[in-house]
């Protein structure tokens, strides 16, 4: 099992790229190979002692600049793209990336290409919503979406669940205004009648329409929606948590007594405050892509790639791949792209 | 100034509405009239010591059993619809109602009628962001948005955070999935056009697309969008601020440590409870209609109705409307509907 990573992507590269990666060299039973400029990475390796890993020179760096839409076909020789095409060629199982989101799934879609039938890649972060996590799927890539993508997000979403979250029946759930079976626009109306088929005929846990504050109270294992709503799902979760933290310091600070309190919850809202991290949850996989490519958060520390290299390793060894593979004529429906 | 109130409307009505009407009587300089159940709503005045308000007989309640879209033209003697019918009538200047949201828009559009010109009338509650609050409109009123509705909204949005939460150049931004100009669907595309011409003109202050993390990062006064997306921003926000005081409850009382120390701090916590508390925001306006209609929330209680007839009266005397009906030539553009 060989996990290629880009060392130069995120805003922490290459030195925590290279850190987490190291450390999951040791504790993970992954090789791993470096993509990027040799002497920078090298440094890095010196310094956490760890030379004996295998680096990729790669001349060229993607960065927030460049437009997502064309990067990696323009930079041949940036980091992501030689990571992506070292996967495509088969000299390794998963690739971890931690620079522009946009370039990354367009370069998978481009180089690595999606499993034969799938319309679109989904973006499926897990919510921390549970013990198992919510997955929320699609929550950016595609912000028009006809019916049938959604209904191969729940479809995928399903899989995952089962096969990595390690949730035995997942209950999938339709994001929408309300919970009654005719809420929301004509896309929601389409796709509940796909999905209640789906249901209906056994084969995923339909459970209907899902409201984000039901998401929020662990109604559902996977939340299939649209990649616009999704987004604004998600970092709606972002901004309120983020805004929360900050009120609950401020109170704790404002006087001698609240100071002193603060000093004895301190751990207890530690826990919360990990629940809440990106960096704790790890990557989110593009869902869809032939093989598995994970991106990891753009502000990733070490510890967070290294969650990132455990994830596309549960990934790799999951199954779900060949799970999509195996179903795919359930996946599709007659339609204008059919 | 008077306020209609729908006594009946609401999870603790008559009595907390009752109760509420009798404050806002005291403590503003305003006259309340109540509709209900006549027998009902004297026993609940006598218990409050005030049983010389005016009280409109309405002998049937709209429930959430009964259809949004029909439930004011089938009960033609339910609180709701009479309260609404004496607002049309000029026997009052506002109506409060705690009832249901869906049947609460459609009897004010039905029967109070929207402003001329304005194609749809929309949602618009104060999020918790910033000193004076920031506006979300739609947030369900609406789920399939035309580009010249979500013009209107930004029009409307501008005119009630100047007058009604006084802010002076309030910052009008779109809701989308990136800052940048070109990110979104069709419908942020030609929205994104006609918002940017309206700022060029100097007619409301565009501040461009923002992210739902943007928004919770007070970047914006007034945030435009169709009333599916804002109702996901809406409820997560929602979802998120009860599942965080869930998990600081928890952390609180994990050990007899963190115990004595939740003693310390629990002032300070309850100012960030109250912050992020539906019942202290007040109602949610409808903006579009001709005369002012606030929607309380279901569960409110006095409190919260009270705060309901403040805002229906400083709506009533913010101009707010006039605004609108001024302005009207350019809030329409040339369409199908036009």
């Amino acid at each position: 099992m060989r996990v290629i990573i880009d060392a130069m992507g995120g805003d922490n590269a290459p030195e925590e790229i290279v850190k987490g990666a190291v450390r999951a060299s040791k504790e993970l039973d992954v090789d791993v190979v470096l993509v990027g400029k040799k002497e920078e990475v090298q440094r890095c390796l010196a310094a956490e002692g760890a030379t004996d890993l295998k680096v990729v020179d790669a001349r060229e760096v993607i960065t927030m600049e460049d437009d997502p839409s064309t990067a990696t076909r323009r930079k041949k020789d940036a980091s992501m793209t030689v990571a992506l095409n070292l996967l495509r060629d088969g000299e390794g199982d998963a690739v971890v990336s931690a620079g522009s989101t946009g370039a990354l799934l367009t370069g998978a879609t481009l180089i690595v290409k999606r499993i034969r039938g799938i319309r679109r890649a989904a973006m499926a972060p897990a919510l921390p919503v549970g013990e198992k996590g919510t997955l929320l799927i699609d929550c950016g890539a595609n912000v028009e979406c006809t019916p049938e993508y959604l209904l191969q997000f729940a479809y995928m979403g399903s899989f995952y669940a089962k096969k990595i979250l390690h949730i035995d029946n997942p209950r999938i759930g339709l994001l929408n205004v309300g919970t009654e079976d005719s809420k929301g626009d004509a896309l929601r109306h389409e796709t509940f009648a796909l999905l209640k088929e789906a249901g209906d005929a056994g084969r995923i846990n339909f459970v209907g329409n899902v409201e984000a504050s039901g998401v929020y109270k662990d109604m559902v294992d996977v939340v299939v929606t649209d990649g616009f709503t999704g987004n604004i799902l998600l970092k709606t979760t972002e901004g309120v948590a983020k805004m929360m933290s900050g009120m609950i310091k401020k109170s704790l600070m404002k006087s001698l007594k609240t100071k002193i309190g603060a000093l004895l919850v301190k751990d207890g809202l530690k826990e919360m405050k990990k629940a809440m991290d990106a960096d704790e949850i790890g990557g989110t996989a593009f869902l869809g892509i032939s093989k598995p490519v994970i991106k990891a958060h753009g502000s990733s520390k070490a510890n967070a790639i290294f969650a990132a290299i455990r994830q596309a390793k549960v990934f790799s060894e999951s199954g779900f791949t060949d799970a999509v593979k195996e179903n795919i004529d359930l996946l599709k429906i007659d339609s204008a792209e059919g």
